[in-house]
């Protein structure tokens, strides 16, 4: 019995702290960068004790990397729905919002860790998974475009060019320290759907 | 005379060194990312003798990689007069093809240095550097998009977007490997240039 309980305590524990190292590599990279991202500081943020990473992810950083740009993928997806339903200018909003989100929380210091990733990698691997990430953001937006009225061709080239223009504008206020490249390229993007054939 | 002509011939040398390991910077960064561009690796591309890192760029790194988005961001702007009084969608249709000879000619692999820089740089120096490239940018597409006919603040406004939607597309467009995602946001920008009134 006590062998159970102790198995199982450390079982919650290490899974607890497996989240937790996901969760702290997905804001490393999306505040430093790839290579910006050291084990050491995921560690010390996450509060696991060394030799957890190695016990999580046997594969190494790039499968810790792996998973966090994998969270990031799955929430964006997953608070889409809310906009099920929702008219084409709601649901461009809504993305945006994500995104300024972001750089509001972090008080214009972070972006994007699935980005960080494609312009740093030297793995295919990663590599492939960010483009599946950023294909299944695309997808389920043109879907919602769609739901929404809107041609599939259009709704497409709507969603490829939403996520283009939200990644490429949070990366300028980043740089300039200042929403107000962003919120010139969200008042565009909101512009063009709402003046989009449905 | 003979210290003279010493002198004058090293010169002539390093100044040209230091341009070459300028432009392997740039490619390193652009390819690979801040972290990924070694010292060592620009030295290998450049041809660069050990030790002319830190004759030509005693600061180190940083300094390098001013000097490299310096170029990157002069460049830019260089080849932007060359559609000095063209049409709005000439003027858009030009920037974006910019990109694509970047990515075309890398085979996918490449972006921008400058980006590559914001998303990973922990300088402040840096981080106002990259915010002043893409100010100058910004700047001048704008003023281009007024010599051609569109009203001051909607100049500006497609100004940011087209340079946020190009920084986005190229970095799906490495992460999928395909000009697709690229040419559908390129379509998308230019037929919102060309329906702007002017």
């Amino acid at each position: 019995m006590t062998r159970v309980i102790v198995k199982e305590k450390p079982r919650i524990v290490s899974s607890d702290a497996r989240r937790k190292m996901i969760e702290s590599a997905v804001t490393l990279l999306a505040m430093r960068g790839l290579q910006g991202t050291a084990l050491s500081d995921v560690l010390e943020r996450s509060g696991a004790p060394r030799g957890s990473i190695y016990h999580h992810f046997p594969e190494g950083k790039d499968e810790l990397v792996d998973a966090a740009i994998e969270l990031s993928g799955q929430r964006a997806l997953r608070v889409l729905d809310a906009v099920e339903g929702a008219s084409p200018g709601e649901i461009t909003t809504y993305f945006l919002d994500l995104w300024r989100q972001v750089l509001v929380r972090s008080k214009l210091r972070a972006g994007c860790a699935v980005l960080a990733v494609t312009v740093a990698t030297d793995s295919p691997d990663l590599l492939d998974h960010a483009a599946a990430i950023f294909r299944a953001w695309q997808g389920r937006l043109a879907e919602l475009y769609v739901g929404a009225g809107i041609e599939p061709g259009t709704a497409s080239s709507l969603a490829t060019t939403l996520i283009a223009a939200s990644e490429g504008a949070v990366v300028l206020s980043r740089a300039q320290r200042s929403l107000e490249p962003f919120e010139q390229v969200a008042a565009r993007l909101i512009e063009t759907t709402t003046s989009t054939p449905s």
